[in-house]
């Protein structure tokens, strides 16, 4: 290819002239068509600057663009950074190195199960696992340290057992009711994910159609990949929708989004205060390591590499000093109801209701934060019991996520006294397998399995729910079992059923 | 072939006319060397409309036989669309397409292990599920969900254990017992299952024939796929049968199932009250979608899928509103005791013994229903003490089934209180795998175990079982263990034994 | 070969003539160079008639040998069928099939680790399970129906846990304790097991010297492949032995044993209270079926299979009318202090006190018996609290058996109170598998790991071991874990750690 | 090579004259240059004979090095059998047979993941596992028994889970803390550890420098590869270390070192009481077998095999009759604060106080003594309430040490009344796998953690952990669950996700 071109536009840059900005001394990168000097940002950049030098003089576009939202250049590099348009057309196309992990994905996406073939939230999961980028796949999958919270938040449901009733008229069975005030057809809301795009190019918006299309509430992400605004822009008329808030150091920024929130109709806020620092997930950590470590080329003490996942590149602006003397300010900026999401423990709901706030969501942030978080779960079996000897179970509305993937599972949550549970990474794998019309079966298959339980436990109605419907003894024993006898394992000849013939 | 024959005899279709009516637009398929034109039943047909239009102008014979019962078509098509006889040496043979799966199984048959290498009841199931065709294998052995009652049905027999006596004469065993007034020879029923002819040909006149070998009671499907009256009629002399009802939405029907089998001599009627719908079982859905799915062409929202499986094709009838209030019309209108069968929870026992009827059946339908319903043994564990304290235990006869697999799984319900146990899919499976001498060789095992057993926990006679005998300290306990850290499991390196010496 | 050599001396039968008579019309076998006519004991053989009509006509020693008493045939067959002697060297050796089975043992018997890398009881077994015969092993490795107890006898320990003393003086210790008045050096017994010559052509004599050596007890077996006068003589001067008694229908039969046994030296009278019949072991049938099932030509109902595995073959006699009105009888007839080994529960070691007998083996019989009966360490945790409350504990000496592997196994069972335990099957594969320098090393193995466990735990006398020594708060739970959500566990994506760089 | 070469220095001896003496009967060996005759040594070698044997004649010196203090053969070998410096030129260079485990060794070795990859403890140990000599790793990685002990440590931890507060300022999260007076960075310490150079040349100084780069103390261990003064010497400024001692039967040595230590000044004299004698490890003691089994030949009763890996070849001079009554002399005879380390029980605890010591380690010495000895964290857990109830938690400072692999497992341990923890194998692998680097980013690792967690549960420091934080009703539960039948779960037949299309 001809770099010299002499067509090219007055005014705008040519591939050569940013080829050569490819270091850490001066370091230029394309996204979106427009070139930048991120040179003096590279130390800064949340992520680290290995994975920017890796596009060093190059377009960066398709890594920069799921993980970052659509204004971010504006807001965080200097104007006088911005370098103006590059002719794309001279843009040296990268010869991309055969990757036999793409390849072989490639292959698998040609082969992917068709839609009908899911018949839970597990199969999306199934597909998902199998044709997403690797990264992706780690940064939506991962869990804090050994990601055993991440996991007993579903296992958690396995230690509650039905005692349904027999012989009630269940013909006509109604799934709907309220959240905050609102009429919803199931008793889920679509909780807020971060990264949308890193599973479907189109995004959080998929989710809202999706939502719409189930009359269900979707709560909007504060890390979202759409714009807050592209994602209040695509829900219909009366669609309901949440604002999920990381509370900004600087608290100007942070009333802004809430009052713009709540001047685009959001019915609900919910303050996140289970993240002061985002976690650590060592798998997201180690796909990000996979995916620059290739370049590196000393393992020496200066050079430390900073690459840890997309989750800490993206949260460095979260407020750590945040507490209970902002609930009152919170109360005053804006009239949504105010719920904080990620409480753990009876004493914080308490102290909620005393503060005045109108929810909490019992949550460990799906496992993402703190290792060994008690499941959501297993949280309202605590609470519920302590707010009905107070008689407090009403003067608040009690919502839980984590680990929900069966309608077994709501109604559980229901049972127990729950006003709803959120469900995040189910819809995301639904999503990033299929699309909308993957989120649109999955919410279907809730809802026929919805009826089919209620139905089963002889519950016509959300109301009809309640704790004599369960049993719980198991719940709240956190059982590891001691060790086996390796040897003793070994030795043990274990029975056989009857054999084949042998062949003739 | 030459379809133009001109020696069709009068009035008899031939194949070839029939094969003109291929599509969705016009649809004939042959049943037991019938044509039926069934165009307009496509959309209403249970199953849905694809696994029919997979035979459209072909013999459906051998797919429609084992899951319709007899009587189907003179029921549910209306005459007009009854088409005549059709002279099959004209109708194409159709060229099998070579299924490597069924070729496997055929070769698996060929080497299948002799009856005499059974020697308990999982070796049936062994053997069940390498010789059943895929999809029977699939409607029998499926559960609820993730199939976790079902598995919990069994290892709940596993939280009870033996506190044997020991120094008393066991010399004479009996295991005799009654059951609804009638005297049996061992405390298990067969209890009702359908589509028997998906395992064998002849259906559940085996099952008849067994039971009274063995001087055991034999529940009747309604779901069966011989006909009531065919399994009445392979009963000998004094031989005693129940019916399972399903309650029909047109109690006028209900009524005549029910006097025609008290007509018949049936001596218990146990009405089904835990399958106000049937179950989705998603292994025989994914089993039913894999052997229609390769004709999809397309998966547009349209064109939705329906076909879900065996179990839900053949229950639309049942009536979801069936409430204790019903209960006084079944009393009036038969004499047989009246059992429910499917009860789960200690107050609705109370409230059967109130309602006036004979008997409850602890059981969650063998795990097909509700995913997390508590074994039926777990169940009677809650129930007999509450049922002591107010000295109710003998006004009422509880049975249990769901998981019984050994002799020492009947004796510990027993020791509980129970009267006997339903036994289901054990006797399938010896059916399909071996016929009548599959299911004689069943119970005779049983049978064996049962004497053993009764001698080793120092009783002779089924009166003396008793709770002393059992230790339930276990039982319903829900554990779910935590998760294992992954990494520190793959970093232990585990002991072994002593190495071989290097070969010379 | 020539059959009709002329040499044959007088009154000798010939292979030739023995083999005639090859079928169940006339059936001749030879044992030890002596034929029989058994054609009229094939339908009493307790063993099945398969067994013998494989040998019909032929040399039948080498399989009789070990499962039969030296006297059996004396016994049990009329002299009128004893024909005499035969000339072996006309029996034509049969070209005995290449087994490949056989051939890979062989191959792994040259190939056996050498004695000194055993360093625990599990590493016998081990070996043994490697080099043993297939039928052998299956019979001393068996249990009842799922061998469930028999695994849990050795997994019961593993639910009690020490609570060490720190800073006692340990430097001396001493294991030695008194069993029914006797000095031994360690708290441990050999306990009976049958048919030692399957292990070893020598028989249960091995074990008698492997205990004199370590000045242990050894109690003899009812069902010894050696005489009981064979095993006695090889006691040595003062040398302890027990004898282990199922009790014969015919009391004339057994008064003769037990006063034999007592003129011959016993010390203690182990009466055997949990077999009233012998276990069905599906291992060892399901071994015996592949030995002989390879003749079965039919498989109808007529020619029912009666190849049960050795132990129902050689215990039709023992009495299961045996009761605790039998008991004064046994007071009566002898001076040797009477234990009843097999009793399960504390109401019958209550009753066994009252009874006036000086002993009970808590014990399951090995896990061989009754499935789900609880191990032998859970019954005396249920047993001495009860015998303490009374002040009982000292009216009787209770010991165990089941499970024991480890000395912190035993160290367990005298902290509850057991005097002693029984080990069985651990000295049967060290015998098996490296003979008496086998049972020598593994009882000093088990001493060395004694003294080390007492002076780890701050003991230096088995009179210091004591209740609070331990934490049983986990036995008498019978935990069996929740099914797990095969789908969840299939879509969870396990955490690894660091991989290793490519190849270059 | 020529042997004889004249030009050998006066005074040294040659290889050949060494070489001559390569047997039982007249042993030499070489040790760093010089030649020692062990003839009468061979039979008091605590590691066994053989070991020497294999060097008889040779250079000793990789072997004897990383296991013996450079002090060891002037201590323990007559100044007569040392015979003076060798020539080592005129040593022959073993060929050193290729041993493919080396081999395959060094392979991993060269693609070894870099350090960046290392995301946890657990990392370094899987990187230590794959690269270390497989004797050394033995040595390392052993426990006692079963290991069951030494896996339930960290296990233990996975049955407490957090009782998060939210909420609550944690911009600035102080980890540091006093232990026994010193200021420490981070609530743990390097506990001591045996032959620190078969991880590394070096030895125990890497340790030193890299607790002294974290601020954390280290314990110099009795049995450490480098001298005391060696470590001592590595130690900077004010960097603080303590004394683990093993108390030697000789109390004058024992004296001797405690005096010594105070006056280079540790600060912690830590008596381990946990070990009377060194455990048996079985895999150390199988690897030490595997490394000099090849040369065995016979395995009569007499040459006995005495090899019984590192652990017990350097603790012969261990008193076992140590007891509370040596306590007061210790005090006498130091100012340093005594500890009493491997306590295990509520009760030696208050024994510990009343007999005035400063503190306690409740450990199980790593799983290498006793098995089914309680983790430190469970003790712990028994411990803190009794001494609370008392009013006595201040009275001594409690440290736990086993199992500790994350920072939520010190937090843990904290939040029960800990002051501190002791951590020991995973700097071990880390120094193993990458020497200081690897210890100083274990070690930088454990502090990321530690501040994020701290921050995730709400607390900005130490002295705000505290029991509500912590839920622990699972902990002192030893479950082991009954074993699964195995027939059940053959004929299971597990739930699968959407299959891929076929390959076209």
């Amino acid at each position: 290819m001809n770099h010299d071109r002499n067509d090219t536009p007055k005014n705008r840059l040519t591939g050569a002239q940013v080829a050569e900005h490819n270091s850490k001394d001066s370091c230029w990168v394309i996204v979106h068509g427009r070139a930048y000097d991120v040179t003096e940002f590279l130390p800064e950049h949340p992520g680290g600057s290995k994975i920017i030098l890796k596009y060093a003089g190059k377009d960066a576009t398709e890594e920069f663009e799921p993980i970052h939202p659509p204004d971010t250049l504006d807001k965080y590099l200097d104007k006088s950074k911005h370098l103006g348009e590059v002719d794309m057309g001279t843009v040296q196309q990268e010869e991309k190195e055969i990757d036999p992990d793409e390849e072989a994905r490639q292959e698998r996406i040609k082969r992917m199960p068709i839609l009908e073939q899911c018949y839970n939230l597990m199969d999306f999961e199934a597909v998902a696992r199998s044709v997403m980028k690797k990264t992706a796949w780690a940064y939506y999958s991962s869990g804090a340290d050994d990601e055993i919270t991440m996991r007993e938040n579903h296992n958690a449901f396995h230690k509650i057992w039905f005692r349904p009733r027999v012989l009630e008229d269940v013909e006509h069975v109604d799934t709907s009711t309220t959240m905050l005030g609102a009429k919803v057809s199931m008793p889920f809301y679509v909780t807020a994910t971060a990264l949308g795009k890193l599973g479907n190019p189109e995004g959080e918006v998929i989710l809202t159609r999706g939502a719409k299309k189930h009359n269900v509430i979707q709560m909007i992400p504060t890390l979202a990949s759409c714009s807050f605004d592209e994602i209040c822009d695509a829900a219909e008329d009366g669609q309901v929708q949440w604002l999920q808030l990381y509370v900004n150091k600087d608290r100007a920024v942070t009333k802004r989004i809430v009052e713009h929130a709540e001047k685009r109709g959001c019915k609900g806020l919910f303050i996140t205060v289970d993240a002061p620092q985002l976690g650590r997930r060592e798998k997201d950590m180690r796909s990000k390591f996979d995916d620059v470590g290739s370049n590196v080329q000393s393992s020496s003490g200066d050079d430390v590499d900073r690459s840890q996942g997309a989750a800490r590149a993206i949260s460095s602006f979260i407020d750590p000093s945040l507490s209970w003397k902002d609930i009152p300010w919170f109360l005053e900026i804006t009239k949504m109801p105010i719920i904080l999401k990620g409480v753990q423990r009876v004493e914080d709901v308490i102290r909620a209701i005393e503060a005045g706030v109108h929810g909490v969501v019992l949550s460990n942030h799906g496992g993402r934060q703190l290792d060994f978080a008690r499941s959501g779960i297993e949280v309202l079996a605590e609470v519920m019991p302590v707010l009905r000897e107070r008689n407090w179970q009403d003067r608040i509305e009690i919502y839980i996520d984590g680990g929900v993937r069966r309608a077994t599972d709501i109604i559980k949550a229901l049972c127990l006294g729950a006003k709803g549970v959120g469900i995040g990474r189910p819809f995301l794998y639904a999503m990033s397998a299929y699309g909308l019309p993957g989120v649109d079966r999955a919410m279907q298959l809730l809802k026929d399995e919805m009826e089919m339980n209620m139905r089963l436990i002889g519950c016509s109605s959300v109301s009809d729910l309640n704790p004599t419907l369960i049993d719980t003894r198991g719940l709240g024993m956190h059982t590891a079992v001691v060790p086996r006898d390796t040897l003793g394992q070994n030795v043990y000849d274990p029975l056989i059923g009857p054999k084949e013939k042998a062949k003739l």
